[in-house]
């Protein structure tokens, strides 16, 4: 793991669930992680460094929301990272840190988030969720709870690389817009998880909730977006 | 061998011959692997590792198609490179990494599969073979099954870096098209692959076969694309 | 700490606090850091060395203005970095930089200033200075002052991956305008260190002084590019 | 020698004189080189290994032209280094190389071949060849030879980085085209160096064979510059 | 000092005088450099290697011109850098090989001449030379020589570096033209090196030397011009 340090401060039980995603198609997988720290109240308990990655950092309703937070539910036993920050070109590395993550807190399973294209522009019609993993156990559960297999599909991204290095996770891939958070396509995969792990999440305020971390997600990025604009700006000041 | 890792994990026979092709000419070379690996029911028993690549995984009939993948065929006792991966750069570390693959497992030879530019426009007309070698034995075989030498070339890619670096491989040259996948070509590298090596394969289907892996690959490709543009929409994004 | 190497070759006393602002929004960071090593006749004391910023070097009044200089100030027990210098593709490495100084010295905080962007042009109106903190002592200190917590924004810069390092440590951020050096914003900053510090810095010519160093700033910025824009053509000379 | 290694798989005798041209004005000395190794019935003994050249390999008349490949002819106990790979951003590297060669064989000299630019656009004229060395031997039998200092010029590329460390090296320049292969200019050179290491060439067939060695070089180049094109297209594929 | 080494191969005596120039304004520090190697029958003692400069080597009149060449005149006990190259990006590591030299040689002081940008665009009015060094001794020295300090300034390249890292040396700016070769400014600068120094020079001869220098320095980069454009005509050819 060439460029990325794990650093994990905080206690963790014996063989917990894993649950990671990086910015992709709608973020989901970055809605969705909010959502899970939220409501399962998860604690900080490490964080990925790298200085592969911009400097750039967001603050939201008064915390540091860092680029790569790795985040605990102690009753749950599940480690959920939140990636905000873009990975581009250190993907390979943050996939091996994952799994060193895994084997360091004896990861009971990795449980990856990922949007993938749809042709859904519909607000109505729900998004399709779909499955990867080599694994017979996690490929039966995932019929149980009535999820279609992944047959076909290009994965890019850390998610992609993941696939490569650990084909027994559990991949999750919902549709989703490319190019504007998706809470619609969040929530699905909150209902799925909830179904997987037995979350016991209230379904009612799902859609309400998934909606403002979208908010959430879109303001911290048009605002990331703007900063960065100002800082290249800045820059050509000197040097 | 700088930024590239060979990982083996299943147990191969004493002297396999080890046949490899990356992505070149009308992509005969990943046809015709997909289709060894097929036919003779090979298994994967390692890959190559290397940062430098894409961070970009195909799946294809609910499997992982790998970027640099490594199957072995028992029965035969074939060790098949498949790459589906652009390796853009790092072509002389891969070819080394093919040496080292080669001395590891105490290989028979390395037979290297290749596209080369055509005049051949017509769907009719049969692609023409050439080999490479400046082992006697091999060119004498090679006569035998009816090739011709490639008397005048420029070789790109992996199968140049290789040709500079082991040139008592075999290296067979199909003419292909140049930007499409090509199944006549591949299908014609295959039945010399057949003689060469006694496969025993059903010629019948072999053109069929062929096109269904060209379109399988295409398929991939296009998707692959596809993938790689709206992941660049999307980092656009943030940072 | 890649890249970047910490010189110290003063004597400094015990548990100093440790203030640094890198040129940013409004440069108001190096304004203040400017006005403070006057006023409080800070002596040079170190500086951070790396071969990563541009080879350029400001003389102003007859001395070297550093890129990356320390000074201190023994009386108050303070440490102030002042950067004039782009320290663009090395701020994870810089602000590990500063932790590492922390550390040596035995610091007993860092205090970090930022301009951030801001809708006000009129000059009239006084900037507003907000704070971050996740140290519960710091946060009642500065709501005691008066200043309000930053709860909404995008650090970009070393400010943002010290942010991400040292929640605990003093963030003081201010409006400032985005392309120009903002005297008004450095002084609001330099009334609420006084008061945070307890510097009894005299009020009145307070803002004529950050006006002449706003001035002497400006006056080396616009050498600055100039002298990058002839370096370039004659960088076109030879090689 | 960073980047760059040296293979020698031949025996050598004592004190051998090495001849050395990388692709320059002309391509003169990758000509010349061509020549001498026909003339000579050089064998190859080695080659320069780099991953840092394009992954691009020539096969004419059935054999691979190595991108640096080192030629040794036993009876004249002469070394030649034919280059037709371009070395751009190693040439510090390259050089390094050709001295720890001469050391390694104990080497006699070293004599490099280079073009320089010329006026002379008629086919007629015939083109001048010039020599430095600092070595007073070297100059002394230049000047018996008939040749003229070179007093002015810049020299590029790997015969600059040469220059630069080995002054006491024989270098030969020749007057020619810069941008096309320049058989006349060397068979001047091949002249020169018949009369400096009386190596008995039959001076009648002497430009056709030139011309022919033209030719080969002009038809690598034109497939090469082809097969470039062609990867790239062909890159664009995936990833 | 990565990436830059240092080579001395002459013998040199106790406490030398140092004095560099690089190639900066009017290329007046390379005209002066020049000048003093002639004047003071400088002869060469070592040189500046690195792979990072490029590989474009001058021979003028007879003699190879080194990129990064160290003079010594014994019997004045004075070591002249010559520096014709560009030394873009690694100018923090060839100030740092100057220190590397004058510790080596135990060296009484380093002497730095650079060109300031100016207003003056007429021949006859003489241009001025400012000074800097925290030294007082020498402050004391060049204000009776009748200099003035360099007050406000910017400047760049490896002089700026060496500003950074040395404050003490003596360092030398004189007016001078930033696009063309300004022998007016290089002879006023010999003058004050003359009076510093006690070199005793003719004053007569003075300018018209300079403006010989200043010929043959503006004829190596006019030619180095066109050398680097063909080359790089040249290396469209092939990889």
């Amino acid at each position: 793991m060439e460029g990325v340090k794990l650093e994990l401060f905080g206690k963790i039980k014996k063989n917990p669930i894993i649950i990671e995603g990086f910015p992709g198609f709608g973020l989901v997988s970055t809605i969705v992680s909010e959502f899970l720290i939220d409501h399962l109240n998860a604690k900080p308990i490490g964080k990925l460094h790298t200085t592969k990655i911009p400097p750039i950092i967001a603050i939201h309703q008064g915390k540091v929301i860092e680029p790569l937070a790795i985040f605990y539910a102690e009753k749950e036993n599940i480690i959920i990272l939140r990636a905000i920050a873009s990975v581009n070109k250190v993907e390979w590395e943050i996939a091996q840190a994952m799994l060193d993550l895994c084997d360091k807190v004896n990861g009971k399973e990795i449980i990856s988030i990922e949007g993938v294209g749809s042709e859904i522009t519909e607000k109505k019609v729900e998004p399709k969720v779909f499955y990867y993993s080599n694994d017979d156990k996690k490929k039966k559960r995932f019929k149980e709870i009535g999820l279609k297999p992944l047959d076909e599909g290009i994965i890019v991204g850390v998610t992609g690389t993941l696939l490569s290095k650990q084909k027994d996770a559990a991949f999750l891939f919902v549709e989703s817009y490319s190019n504007m958070p998706d809470s619609r396509a969040a929530a699905k995969i909150i209902k799925v998880l909830d179904k997987y792990l037995n979350l016991n999440i209230d379904y009612k305020p799902l859609l309400q909730k998934a909606d403002k971390f979208e908010g959430k997600i879109k303001d911290i990025l048009t605002k990331g977006l703007k900063a960065v604009e100002q800082k290249e700006e800045k820059e050509s000041y000197f040097g």
